[in-house]
């Protein structure tokens, strides 16, 4: 496919880079961002259009990758006809592409994607359309480039990106915490990697209930009131272990009484 | 060396299975759990004890591993003299161990421990030991089993404990709320998988900290209504969104205000 990519972020880079290794060409990268838009658009052996509304016609699927709240002005600035338009993000309906296109949709990855980053992990794509025949161009597409392509309507997707948001912009702020913990208490965080890791790749195998270890869980109050008291002095952390403890305990008394 | 280990749950088992597969021998595991401590005892080639007082007084080392409530029940029936006796706990002190021998420590595995895995995964060790000599002695048999020894007293060991509970145990927490999340609402938890290995695998190579992404840190307070409006009949989950939000968003208040 030929292929415009609007936007010169995280998302529009690593899904250019997969684009154009999966075989399709990048006609253009059009961002008002004129250094990144060149930047990209070099790595990725395509045009550069600083100019959104003079994007070229030619191509066949226009992927619009930007800020959630910026997906509007773009579209405002662009009539595509019947060429297919989608955003990429989770959180926002298809709807706003209605008047840019007879064809438009979504193609959104499920997955946190830094341009810094060399290698490309698994990308699964949540995909839409305004009709049948949008879906079915969009998810074929889609399989080019991942392995694994869902089809979510708007408030399914939304649904996925809550969860998407728990599960990695929470756990990535317990991390931080604890790193930053460690630093003031001139401790090694990097000795907790292992089991960082350890603990997710299991996700793969096990549920995560099933897999509940620590002292809320077995309600050791010993162990809690040694940790708060080493927090005593970290606020925000001893509010956190407070909440998440109490959640724990909760979540595990319902499935139980269930 | 020739080893006792005194416990059959998932830490002496995965031990159990490390230490034996370095080289040494485990002469008895010992547990008032008969079925579990034969179980363990055949697998690794012991025998079996059921009476913790009348372990074989020929072994090199003693490893307690055994709940944190049960580790002073068992030091209670030991007489050791001049033996290695080492726990496995995080949260309590080694000198729970004092009247057991006169060379006692820890060695902590910083790892979560499942016997089901068949996979033995990294485990840093925190050791200490009550004299150099002892630490020394616990160091050198923990770098047979391990490539990451450290030593930690009591008070580091605690503060790393904490650590771990947080992005461990309160990360697992947050999978198994998604998770319950998206079986209510009838979508693929699985499709996350990519996601938060991907949000773990990153802790390797960048800080979390400058990793954050998604509503909180950007303010994007449409989207941050959309989630609660979607999670408003989900009390618990909408409180942990709420907590954490903020929580991010302090976080980076702070961060940027140095």
């Amino acid at each position: 496919m030929n292929v415009v990519l609007i936007g010169s972020g995280n998302a529009a880079t690593v899904l250019g880079r997969l684009i154009k290794s999966s075989g399709h060409v990048i006609a253009e990268v059009a961002s008002p961002n004129a250094a990144a838009a060149q930047t990209l658009a070099k790595e990725l052996h395509a045009n550069a259009q600083t100019n959104i509304g003079a994007v070229t016609k030619n191509a066949d699927i226009y992927i619009i990758s930007v800020a959630d709240n910026a997906i509007e002005t773009v579209a405002d600035q662009l009539q595509l006809k019947n060429k297919i338009v989608v955003h990429t993000s989770g959180a926002v309906s298809k709807n706003v592409l209605q008047n840019v296109s007879e064809r438009f949709g979504v193609l959104y990855p499920l997955q946190s994607l830094r341009k810094e980053s060399k290698h490309i992990p698994d990308i699964p794509l949540l995909i839409d359309g305004n009709t049948e025949e949008t879906i079915q161009i969009i998810q074929t597409f889609a399989k080019t480039i991942s392995k694994k392509v869902s089809h979510a309507g708007d408030e399914e997707r939304l649904k996925l990106h809550v969860s998407a948001v728990i599960v990695s912009n929470f756990t990535n702020h317990l991390y931080a915490l604890a790193a930053e913990y460690c630093k003031k208490e001139r401790t090694d965080f990097s000795l907790l990697v292992p089991l960082i890791k350890e603990v997710a790749e299991r996700i793969e195998i096990y549920e995560p209930q099933s897999m509940q270890t620590g002292p809320a869980i077995r309600y050791d109050a010993i162990t809690i009131q040694k940790h708060l008291q080493l927090l005593s002095n970290q606020s925000q952390l001893k509010n956190i272990y407070e909440v998440m403890t109490a959640s724990i305990q909760k979540f595990y008394q319902e499935q139980n009484g269930k």
